[in-house]
Protein backbone atom coordinates (compact mmCIF):
# COMPACT_ATOMS: atom_id res chain seq x y z
CA UNK A 1 0.00 0.00 0.00
CA UNK A 2 1.51 3.22 -1.20
CA UNK A 3 0.97 5.97 1.25
CA UNK A 4 2.88 8.29 -0.87
CA UNK A 5 3.65 8.32 -4.37
CA UNK A 6 6.75 10.76 -5.16
CA UNK A 7 9.65 11.12 -2.56
CA UNK A 8 12.56 12.67 -2.57
CA UNK A 9 15.08 12.01 -0.06
CA UNK A 10 18.30 14.36 0.62
CA UNK A 11 20.97 12.93 2.50
CA UNK A 12 21.23 9.00 1.70
CA UNK A 13 23.87 8.22 4.40
CA UNK A 14 23.22 5.68 6.74
CA UNK A 15 19.35 6.70 8.10
CA UNK A 16 18.23 7.99 4.31
CA UNK A 17 19.46 5.23 3.00
CA UNK A 18 18.34 2.23 4.84
CA UNK A 19 15.15 4.29 4.72
CA UNK A 20 14.82 4.40 1.18
CA UNK A 21 15.96 0.43 0.88
CA UNK A 22 12.78 -0.57 3.29
CA UNK A 23 10.50 2.22 1.80
CA UNK A 24 10.68 0.17 -1.14
CA UNK A 25 10.55 -3.22 0.07
CA UNK A 26 7.58 -2.72 1.86
CA UNK A 27 5.94 -1.15 -1.47
CA UNK A 28 5.24 2.43 0.90
CA UNK A 29 6.22 4.86 -1.98
CA UNK A 30 6.15 5.41 -5.57
CA UNK A 31 9.63 6.71 -7.21
CA UNK A 32 12.39 7.64 -5.10
CA UNK A 33 14.48 10.48 -6.00
CA UNK A 34 17.89 10.92 -3.98
CA UNK A 35 20.01 13.79 -3.25
CA UNK A 36 23.57 14.05 -1.44
CA UNK A 37 26.63 16.17 -1.38
CA UNK A 38 28.69 13.26 -2.01
CA UNK A 39 28.13 12.59 -5.56
CA UNK A 40 29.63 9.02 -4.60
CA UNK A 41 26.71 8.34 -2.32
CA UNK A 42 23.53 9.32 -4.43
CA UNK A 43 25.71 7.36 -7.37
CA UNK A 44 26.13 4.17 -4.68
CA UNK A 45 22.50 4.63 -3.61
CA UNK A 46 21.51 4.27 -7.14
CA UNK A 47 23.50 1.70 -8.38
CA UNK A 48 22.54 -0.86 -5.36
CA UNK A 49 18.95 0.27 -6.19
CA UNK A 50 18.16 2.56 -2.78
CA UNK A 51 16.92 5.08 -5.26
CA UNK A 52 15.54 5.63 -9.05
CA UNK A 53 16.95 8.54 -9.46
CA UNK A 54 19.79 10.71 -8.49
CA UNK A 55 19.79 14.33 -8.00
CA UNK A 56 21.97 17.61 -7.38
CA UNK A 57 19.75 20.29 -7.69
CA UNK A 58 16.97 21.16 -4.80
CA UNK A 59 14.53 21.71 -7.87
CA UNK A 60 13.54 18.12 -7.93
CA UNK A 61 11.49 18.83 -4.53
CA UNK A 62 8.94 20.28 -7.02
CA UNK A 63 6.54 17.44 -7.81
CA UNK A 64 7.61 15.61 -4.55
CA UNK A 65 4.67 13.94 -2.44
CA UNK A 66 7.15 13.20 0.63
CA UNK A 67 10.76 14.99 1.19
CA UNK A 68 12.97 13.61 3.84
CA UNK A 69 15.66 15.28 5.84
CA UNK A 70 18.10 13.36 6.29
CA UNK A 71 21.18 15.13 6.52
CA UNK A 72 23.21 16.07 9.25
CA UNK A 73 21.54 18.48 11.64
CA UNK A 74 23.01 21.51 10.69
CA UNK A 75 22.03 21.36 7.46
CA UNK A 76 18.32 20.09 7.86
CA UNK A 77 17.26 23.69 9.00
CA UNK A 78 19.05 25.52 5.79
CA UNK A 79 17.90 22.91 3.52
CA UNK A 80 14.32 22.76 4.82
CA UNK A 81 14.05 26.66 4.62
CA UNK A 82 15.75 26.49 1.01
CA UNK A 83 12.56 23.83 -0.55
CA UNK A 84 9.76 25.35 0.94
CA UNK A 85 9.45 27.74 -1.42
CA UNK A 86 10.17 25.35 -4.24
CA UNK A 87 7.53 22.00 -2.55
CA UNK A 88 3.53 21.71 -3.59
CA UNK A 89 1.33 22.82 -0.75
CA UNK A 90 0.34 19.90 -0.06
CA UNK A 91 4.04 18.45 -0.09
CA UNK A 92 4.68 16.23 3.41
CA UNK A 93 8.39 17.15 4.59
CA UNK A 94 10.19 14.81 7.55
CA UNK A 95 13.25 15.26 8.94
CA UNK A 96 15.38 12.46 11.01
CA UNK A 97 17.50 14.75 13.01
CA UNK A 98 18.31 13.77 16.74
CA UNK A 99 17.12 17.28 18.28
CA UNK A 100 13.85 18.47 17.50
CA UNK A 101 13.07 21.91 19.30
CA UNK A 102 14.81 24.20 16.86
CA UNK A 103 14.37 22.35 13.94
CA UNK A 104 10.41 21.66 14.20
CA UNK A 105 9.98 25.50 15.66
CA UNK A 106 12.02 26.89 12.05
CA UNK A 107 10.58 24.19 9.67
CA UNK A 108 7.01 24.19 10.93
CA UNK A 109 6.83 28.17 10.53
CA UNK A 110 7.60 28.05 6.77
CA UNK A 111 6.14 24.24 5.82
CA UNK A 112 2.67 23.53 6.49
CA UNK A 113 2.91 19.90 6.28
CA UNK A 114 5.89 19.38 8.27
CA UNK A 115 6.70 16.67 10.97
CA UNK A 116 9.52 16.30 12.93
CA UNK A 117 10.81 12.62 13.36
CA UNK A 118 13.50 10.79 15.24
CA UNK A 119 14.14 7.22 14.34
CA UNK A 120 15.83 5.61 17.27
CA UNK A 121 18.09 3.81 14.66
CA UNK A 122 21.06 5.06 14.14
CA UNK A 123 24.70 3.35 14.78
CA UNK A 124 28.20 4.34 15.13
CA UNK A 125 28.44 3.55 11.35
CA UNK A 126 27.50 6.17 8.70
CA UNK A 127 28.11 6.30 4.98
CA UNK A 128 26.47 4.47 2.02
CA UNK A 129 28.13 1.48 2.39
CA UNK A 130 26.14 0.74 5.94
CA UNK A 131 22.72 0.37 4.44
CA UNK A 132 20.95 -1.84 6.43
CA UNK A 133 17.35 -3.44 5.82
CA UNK A 134 15.60 -3.69 8.57
CA UNK A 135 16.85 -1.15 10.93
CA UNK A 136 13.27 0.31 12.05
CA UNK A 137 11.85 -3.00 12.11
CA UNK A 138 11.29 -2.89 16.20
CA UNK A 139 13.02 0.02 17.17
CA UNK A 140 11.06 3.96 18.13
CA UNK A 141 10.23 6.45 16.33
CA UNK A 142 9.61 9.38 18.17
CA UNK A 143 7.11 12.17 16.36
CA UNK A 144 7.41 15.21 17.78
CA UNK A 145 4.45 17.89 16.33
CA UNK A 146 3.48 20.88 17.57
CA UNK A 147 0.77 23.15 17.51
CA UNK A 148 1.33 24.07 13.98
CA UNK A 149 1.16 20.15 13.01
CA UNK A 150 -1.09 19.63 10.23
CA UNK A 151 -2.97 16.55 11.63
CA UNK A 152 -3.85 14.78 8.58
CA UNK A 153 0.33 15.10 7.30
CA UNK A 154 1.05 13.51 11.40
CA UNK A 155 -1.40 10.49 10.74
CA UNK A 156 0.09 9.59 7.17
CA UNK A 157 3.80 9.95 8.70
CA UNK A 158 2.89 7.96 11.48
CA UNK A 159 1.30 5.38 9.62
CA UNK A 160 4.85 5.61 7.45
CA UNK A 161 6.75 4.65 10.47
CA UNK A 162 4.24 1.80 12.03
CA UNK A 163 4.61 0.46 8.47
CA UNK A 164 8.39 0.40 8.35
CA UNK A 165 7.65 -1.57 11.97
CA UNK A 166 8.63 1.27 14.46
CA UNK A 167 6.51 2.01 17.73
CA UNK A 168 6.08 5.10 16.97
CA UNK A 169 6.22 7.69 20.44
CA UNK A 170 4.89 11.20 20.32
CA UNK A 171 6.30 13.87 22.35
CA UNK A 172 6.67 17.79 22.35
CA UNK A 173 9.84 18.83 20.51
CA UNK A 174 11.13 19.91 24.09
CA UNK A 175 10.36 17.21 25.74
CA UNK A 176 11.89 14.94 23.56
CA UNK A 177 15.11 17.01 23.19
CA UNK A 178 14.94 16.91 27.52
CA UNK A 179 14.76 13.31 27.71
CA UNK A 180 17.53 12.69 24.75
CA UNK A 181 20.14 14.82 26.42
CA UNK A 182 20.10 12.20 29.26
CA UNK A 183 19.72 8.91 27.29
CA UNK A 184 21.79 9.49 24.31
CA UNK A 185 23.81 12.94 24.24
CA UNK A 186 25.11 12.61 27.79
CA UNK A 187 26.29 9.25 27.08
CA UNK A 188 27.69 9.88 24.12
CA UNK A 189 30.06 13.05 25.77
CA UNK A 190 30.89 10.64 28.43
CA UNK A 191 32.22 8.31 25.89
CA UNK A 192 33.96 10.58 23.76
CA UNK A 193 35.78 11.86 27.44
CA UNK A 194 36.58 8.37 28.49
CA UNK A 195 38.21 7.89 25.42
CA UNK A 196 40.15 11.18 25.25
CA UNK A 197 40.92 10.28 29.30
CA UNK A 198 42.52 7.21 28.86
CA UNK A 199 46.60 6.98 27.53
CA UNK A 200 46.76 5.53 24.77
CA UNK A 201 49.49 2.92 25.80
CA UNK A 202 47.44 1.02 28.05
CA UNK A 203 44.70 0.65 25.06
CA UNK A 204 46.38 -3.09 24.94
CA UNK A 205 44.84 -4.54 28.12
CA UNK A 206 41.33 -3.38 27.94
CA UNK A 207 38.66 -5.69 28.26
CA UNK A 208 35.38 -5.94 26.82
CA UNK A 209 33.60 -4.01 29.21
CA UNK A 210 35.70 -0.98 28.17
CA UNK A 211 34.71 -1.50 24.32
CA UNK A 212 31.30 -1.97 24.99
CA UNK A 213 31.64 1.62 27.05
CA UNK A 214 33.17 3.20 24.29
CA UNK A 215 31.57 1.88 21.55
CA UNK A 216 29.33 5.41 20.44
CA UNK A 217 33.13 7.01 20.87
CA UNK A 218 33.02 5.76 17.63
CA UNK A 219 30.25 7.61 16.10
CA UNK A 220 30.80 10.27 13.32
CA UNK A 221 32.43 13.79 14.84
CA UNK A 222 30.86 16.38 12.47
CA UNK A 223 27.47 14.45 12.99
CA UNK A 224 27.41 14.31 16.56
CA UNK A 225 29.49 17.58 17.31
CA UNK A 226 25.88 19.00 15.69
CA UNK A 227 24.10 16.75 17.81
CA UNK A 228 25.36 18.05 21.03
CA UNK A 229 25.71 21.88 19.70
CA UNK A 230 21.90 21.87 18.97
CA UNK A 231 21.14 20.77 22.17
CA UNK A 232 23.50 22.52 24.38
CA UNK A 233 21.30 23.84 26.67
CA UNK A 234 19.80 20.51 27.85
CA UNK A 235 23.22 18.42 27.55
CA UNK A 236 25.04 20.91 29.77
CA UNK A 237 22.39 20.37 32.24
CA UNK A 238 22.28 16.75 31.79
CA UNK A 239 25.95 16.84 32.17
CA UNK A 240 25.66 18.86 35.66
CA UNK A 241 23.67 15.96 36.92
CA UNK A 242 26.14 13.62 35.60
CA UNK A 243 29.02 15.58 37.43
CA UNK A 244 27.10 15.39 40.68
CA UNK A 245 26.80 11.93 40.77
CA UNK A 246 30.56 12.12 40.44
CA UNK A 247 31.18 14.11 43.20
CA UNK A 248 29.37 11.48 45.32
CA UNK A 249 31.61 8.73 43.95
CA UNK A 250 34.77 10.83 45.14
CA UNK A 251 33.42 11.34 48.74
CA UNK A 252 32.29 7.81 49.27
CA UNK A 253 35.33 6.87 48.28
CA UNK A 254 37.31 9.31 49.95
CA UNK A 255 35.20 8.41 52.96
CA UNK A 256 35.65 4.57 52.55
CA UNK A 257 31.80 4.81 52.88
CA UNK A 258 31.46 0.84 51.86
CA UNK A 259 27.71 0.65 53.22
CA UNK A 260 26.82 4.32 51.10
CA UNK A 261 28.66 2.66 48.09
CA UNK A 262 27.01 -0.63 47.99
CA UNK A 263 23.35 1.47 47.89
CA UNK A 264 24.75 3.55 44.79
CA UNK A 265 26.01 0.27 43.03
CA UNK A 266 22.54 -1.15 44.00
CA UNK A 267 20.60 1.13 42.55
CA UNK A 268 22.14 1.83 39.57
CA UNK A 269 22.31 -2.09 38.72
CA UNK A 270 18.43 -2.06 39.81
CA UNK A 271 18.15 0.49 37.18
CA UNK A 272 20.31 -1.10 34.73
CA UNK A 273 18.41 -4.27 34.92
CA UNK A 274 15.43 -2.87 33.54
CA UNK A 275 16.78 -1.22 30.20
CA UNK A 276 17.25 -4.92 29.46
CA UNK B 1 50.16 -32.16 31.43
CA UNK B 2 49.80 -31.69 35.61
CA UNK B 3 51.52 -28.52 36.45
CA UNK B 4 49.96 -29.14 40.01
CA UNK B 5 48.81 -32.05 41.53
CA UNK B 6 46.36 -31.18 44.46
CA UNK B 7 44.45 -27.96 44.42
CA UNK B 8 41.92 -26.03 46.63
CA UNK B 9 39.76 -23.22 44.74
CA UNK B 10 38.15 -20.94 47.72
CA UNK B 11 35.41 -18.44 46.20
CA UNK B 12 33.90 -21.06 42.83
CA UNK B 13 32.30 -18.07 41.77
CA UNK B 14 32.15 -17.17 37.88
CA UNK B 15 36.22 -16.72 38.06
CA UNK B 16 36.67 -19.45 40.40
CA UNK B 17 34.47 -22.21 38.95
CA UNK B 18 35.27 -21.40 35.46
CA UNK B 19 39.05 -21.67 36.37
CA UNK B 20 37.98 -25.41 37.96
CA UNK B 21 36.26 -26.39 34.74
CA UNK B 22 38.68 -25.66 32.22
CA UNK B 23 41.69 -26.69 34.47
CA UNK B 24 40.34 -30.21 34.54
CA UNK B 25 39.31 -30.25 30.98
CA UNK B 26 42.86 -29.38 30.07
CA UNK B 27 44.03 -32.12 32.49
CA UNK B 28 46.58 -29.13 34.02
CA UNK B 29 45.74 -30.52 37.78
CA UNK B 30 44.97 -33.53 39.76
CA UNK B 31 42.34 -33.76 42.44
CA UNK B 32 40.11 -30.07 42.80
CA UNK B 33 38.81 -29.05 46.32
CA UNK B 34 36.34 -26.17 46.17
CA UNK B 35 35.56 -23.93 49.15
CA UNK B 36 32.67 -21.50 49.69
CA UNK B 37 30.86 -19.67 52.04
CA UNK B 38 27.86 -20.29 50.20
CA UNK B 39 26.99 -23.86 50.67
CA UNK B 40 24.78 -24.09 47.58
CA UNK B 41 27.59 -22.41 45.45
CA UNK B 42 30.08 -25.70 46.46
CA UNK B 43 27.41 -28.19 46.06
CA UNK B 44 26.64 -27.41 42.81
CA UNK B 45 29.78 -27.09 41.63
CA UNK B 46 30.65 -30.27 42.95
CA UNK B 47 27.27 -31.48 41.39
CA UNK B 48 28.38 -30.42 38.23
CA UNK B 49 31.88 -31.95 38.35
CA UNK B 50 34.05 -28.69 38.57
CA UNK B 51 35.85 -29.67 41.60
CA UNK B 52 35.85 -33.25 43.48
CA UNK B 53 35.21 -32.48 46.96
CA UNK B 54 33.98 -29.56 48.61
CA UNK B 55 34.86 -28.46 51.86
CA UNK B 56 33.99 -25.76 54.60
CA UNK B 57 36.79 -26.05 56.41
CA UNK B 58 40.05 -23.67 55.53
CA UNK B 59 42.34 -27.12 57.15
CA UNK B 60 42.00 -28.54 53.20
CA UNK B 61 44.97 -26.60 52.43
CA UNK B 62 47.23 -28.55 54.29
CA UNK B 63 48.26 -30.82 51.11
CA UNK B 64 47.71 -28.54 48.20
CA UNK B 65 50.14 -27.83 46.34
CA UNK B 66 47.87 -25.14 44.57
CA UNK B 67 45.72 -22.72 46.09
CA UNK B 68 43.43 -20.10 43.93
CA UNK B 69 41.98 -17.54 45.69
CA UNK B 70 39.11 -16.72 44.12
CA UNK B 71 36.60 -14.48 46.37
CA UNK B 72 35.68 -11.16 46.65
CA UNK B 73 38.80 -9.04 47.11
CA UNK B 74 38.18 -7.78 50.74
CA UNK B 75 38.34 -11.35 51.78
CA UNK B 76 41.66 -12.55 49.80
CA UNK B 77 43.95 -10.44 52.17
CA UNK B 78 41.97 -12.23 55.20
CA UNK B 79 42.15 -16.07 53.45
CA UNK B 80 45.69 -15.72 52.74
CA UNK B 81 46.82 -14.30 55.99
CA UNK B 82 44.70 -17.47 57.63
CA UNK B 83 45.88 -20.16 55.08
CA UNK B 84 49.63 -19.16 55.11
CA UNK B 85 49.83 -21.01 58.56
CA UNK B 86 48.53 -23.81 57.09
CA UNK B 87 49.84 -24.83 53.74
CA UNK B 88 52.76 -26.90 52.62
CA UNK B 89 56.05 -24.54 52.64
CA UNK B 90 56.01 -25.28 48.48
CA UNK B 91 52.55 -24.91 48.13
CA UNK B 92 52.04 -22.28 45.35
CA UNK B 93 48.98 -19.53 46.26
CA UNK B 94 47.62 -17.16 43.63
CA UNK B 95 44.89 -14.75 43.55
CA UNK B 96 42.66 -13.40 40.55
CA UNK B 97 41.65 -10.37 42.51
CA UNK B 98 40.89 -7.09 40.06
CA UNK B 99 43.55 -4.60 42.70
CA UNK B 100 46.74 -5.71 43.11
CA UNK B 101 48.76 -3.49 45.39
CA UNK B 102 47.55 -4.47 48.98
CA UNK B 103 46.97 -7.78 48.29
CA UNK B 104 50.40 -8.83 46.73
CA UNK B 105 52.10 -6.58 49.55
CA UNK B 106 50.51 -8.06 52.52
CA UNK B 107 50.61 -11.84 50.75
CA UNK B 108 54.09 -11.94 49.57
CA UNK B 109 55.27 -11.37 53.16
CA UNK B 110 53.70 -14.56 54.66
CA UNK B 111 53.21 -16.96 51.42
CA UNK B 112 56.42 -18.00 50.11
CA UNK B 113 55.45 -18.53 46.98
CA UNK B 114 52.09 -16.02 46.56
CA UNK B 115 51.91 -14.83 43.08
CA UNK B 116 49.44 -11.93 42.45
CA UNK B 117 47.48 -12.39 39.35
CA UNK B 118 44.44 -11.01 37.63
CA UNK B 119 42.68 -12.60 34.75
CA UNK B 120 40.65 -10.05 32.25
CA UNK B 121 37.73 -12.54 31.81
CA UNK B 122 34.84 -11.61 34.26
CA UNK B 123 31.61 -10.46 33.18
CA UNK B 124 28.81 -8.42 34.42
CA UNK B 125 27.38 -11.76 35.53
CA UNK B 126 28.67 -13.66 38.37
CA UNK B 127 28.18 -16.83 40.69
CA UNK B 128 27.97 -20.39 40.37
CA UNK B 129 25.19 -21.08 37.56
CA UNK B 130 27.46 -18.52 35.34
CA UNK B 131 30.61 -21.25 34.64
CA UNK B 132 31.91 -20.59 31.16
CA UNK B 133 34.04 -23.06 29.87
CA UNK B 134 36.60 -21.31 27.81
CA UNK B 135 36.69 -17.68 28.96
CA UNK B 136 40.48 -17.84 29.70
CA UNK B 137 41.58 -18.56 26.03
CA UNK B 138 42.25 -15.52 24.02
CA UNK B 139 42.05 -13.52 26.86
CA UNK B 140 44.40 -11.59 29.34
CA UNK B 141 45.67 -12.74 32.53
CA UNK B 142 48.34 -9.65 34.12
CA UNK B 143 50.83 -11.21 36.57
CA UNK B 144 52.30 -8.86 38.97
CA UNK B 145 55.12 -10.28 41.26
CA UNK B 146 57.20 -7.91 43.47
CA UNK B 147 60.94 -8.61 44.14
CA UNK B 148 59.90 -11.05 47.05
CA UNK B 149 58.18 -13.20 44.13
CA UNK B 150 59.99 -16.77 43.88
CA UNK B 151 61.22 -17.20 40.28
CA UNK B 152 59.73 -20.84 40.29
CA UNK B 153 56.45 -20.45 41.67
CA UNK B 154 56.00 -17.31 38.75
CA UNK B 155 57.39 -19.87 36.17
CA UNK B 156 54.90 -22.56 37.02
CA UNK B 157 51.63 -19.91 37.21
CA UNK B 158 52.58 -18.13 33.85
CA UNK B 159 52.73 -21.55 32.13
CA UNK B 160 49.02 -22.41 34.16
CA UNK B 161 47.75 -19.68 32.50
CA UNK B 162 49.52 -19.93 29.21
CA UNK B 163 47.78 -23.47 29.11
CA UNK B 164 44.93 -22.04 29.49
CA UNK B 165 45.00 -19.91 26.46
CA UNK B 166 45.35 -16.86 27.99
CA UNK B 167 48.37 -13.97 27.25
CA UNK B 168 50.35 -13.38 29.98
CA UNK B 169 51.72 -9.99 30.89
CA UNK B 170 54.23 -9.08 33.63
CA UNK B 171 53.38 -5.85 35.39
CA UNK B 172 54.63 -4.46 39.14
CA UNK B 173 51.52 -3.91 41.36
CA UNK B 174 51.27 -0.48 41.29
CA UNK B 175 51.65 0.05 37.47
CA UNK B 176 48.43 -2.63 37.22
CA UNK B 177 46.59 -0.29 39.73
CA UNK B 178 47.01 2.38 37.81
CA UNK B 179 46.07 1.34 34.90
CA UNK B 180 43.25 -0.54 35.56
CA UNK B 181 42.00 2.66 37.59
CA UNK B 182 41.33 3.99 33.95
CA UNK B 183 40.67 1.10 31.64
CA UNK B 184 38.18 -0.57 33.82
CA UNK B 185 37.80 0.74 37.57
CA UNK B 186 36.77 4.13 35.81
CA UNK B 187 34.39 3.12 33.09
CA UNK B 188 32.44 0.93 35.98
CA UNK B 189 31.98 4.39 38.28
CA UNK B 190 30.69 6.12 35.03
CA UNK B 191 28.42 3.26 34.17
CA UNK B 192 27.17 3.28 37.79
CA UNK B 193 26.89 7.29 37.76
CA UNK B 194 25.14 7.31 34.47
CA UNK B 195 22.46 5.03 35.07
CA UNK B 196 22.09 7.27 38.62
CA UNK B 197 21.46 10.03 36.87
CA UNK B 198 18.82 9.13 34.44
CA UNK B 199 15.14 9.19 35.43
CA UNK B 200 13.47 6.11 35.34
CA UNK B 201 10.65 7.35 33.54
CA UNK B 202 13.06 7.84 30.30
CA UNK B 203 14.30 4.51 30.27
CA UNK B 204 11.68 3.32 27.97
CA UNK B 205 12.85 5.71 25.25
CA UNK B 206 16.76 4.11 25.34
CA UNK B 207 18.40 2.85 22.46
CA UNK B 208 21.10 0.55 21.95
CA UNK B 209 24.27 3.06 22.73
CA UNK B 210 23.06 3.37 26.41
CA UNK B 211 22.19 -0.04 26.62
CA UNK B 212 26.43 -0.72 25.51
CA UNK B 213 27.24 1.65 27.73
CA UNK B 214 26.27 0.73 30.82
CA UNK B 215 26.30 -2.90 30.62
CA UNK B 216 28.82 -2.94 33.30
CA UNK B 217 26.73 -1.18 35.71
CA UNK B 218 24.69 -4.07 36.23
CA UNK B 219 27.82 -5.76 37.84
CA UNK B 220 27.62 -7.20 41.05
CA UNK B 221 27.53 -4.52 44.08
CA UNK B 222 29.28 -5.57 46.47
CA UNK B 223 31.91 -7.65 44.45
CA UNK B 224 32.85 -3.65 42.79
CA UNK B 225 32.09 -2.12 45.82
CA UNK B 226 35.26 -3.54 47.04
CA UNK B 227 37.28 -3.15 43.76
CA UNK B 228 36.66 0.34 43.89
CA UNK B 229 37.66 0.87 47.45
CA UNK B 230 40.52 -1.38 47.34
CA UNK B 231 42.25 1.02 44.41
CA UNK B 232 40.65 4.54 45.51
CA UNK B 233 43.95 6.38 45.65
CA UNK B 234 44.60 5.59 41.39
CA UNK B 235 40.85 5.61 40.76
CA UNK B 236 40.41 9.16 42.38
CA UNK B 237 43.24 10.44 40.33
CA UNK B 238 41.22 8.87 37.10
CA UNK B 239 38.38 10.45 37.58
CA UNK B 240 39.72 13.72 38.35
CA UNK B 241 41.22 13.68 35.05
CA UNK B 242 37.95 12.44 33.23
CA UNK B 243 36.48 15.40 34.87
CA UNK B 244 38.66 17.83 33.50
CA UNK B 245 37.85 15.95 30.39
CA UNK B 246 34.32 16.49 30.68
CA UNK B 247 34.67 20.17 31.81
CA UNK B 248 36.66 21.06 28.70
CA UNK B 249 33.04 19.26 26.90
CA UNK B 250 30.93 22.18 29.04
CA UNK B 251 33.15 24.94 28.18
CA UNK B 252 33.34 24.13 24.58
CA UNK B 253 29.07 23.71 24.50
CA UNK B 254 28.76 27.27 25.88
CA UNK B 255 31.50 29.01 23.96
CA UNK B 256 29.68 26.81 20.69
CA UNK B 257 33.17 26.45 19.54
CA UNK B 258 32.53 23.57 16.76
CA UNK B 259 35.92 23.44 15.67
CA UNK B 260 37.32 22.26 19.12
CA UNK B 261 34.42 20.09 19.63
CA UNK B 262 35.20 18.26 15.91
CA UNK B 263 38.71 17.71 17.00
CA UNK B 264 37.75 16.65 20.86
CA UNK B 265 35.40 14.21 18.84
CA UNK B 266 37.86 13.21 16.03
CA UNK B 267 40.35 12.36 18.80
CA UNK B 268 38.22 9.85 20.65
CA UNK B 269 37.09 8.53 17.75
CA UNK B 270 40.61 7.57 16.19
CA UNK B 271 41.76 6.52 20.08
CA UNK B 272 38.20 4.32 19.98
CA UNK B 273 39.43 2.54 16.61
CA UNK B 274 42.39 0.74 18.14
CA UNK B 275 40.39 -0.56 21.13
CA UNK B 276 39.43 -2.79 18.13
Amino acid sequence: MKIFNKIVIIGTGLIGGSLGLDLRKKHLVGKITGLSRRKKNVEFSKKIGVIDCSATSLDVVADADLVILATPIEVIIDIGLKISKKIKKDCVVIDVGSSKEAIVSKLSRVIPNFVGCHPLAGSEKKGVTNFESGIFNGSTCIITPNAKTNSQALRKVKLLWKKLGSQVIILTPKKHDQILAFISHLPHVLAFALMNTISEKFLALSSGGLKDSTRIAASDPELWSQILLSNRGNLLSAISSFQRKLDLFKLVLRNKNNKLLMKILEAAKEKRKKLG
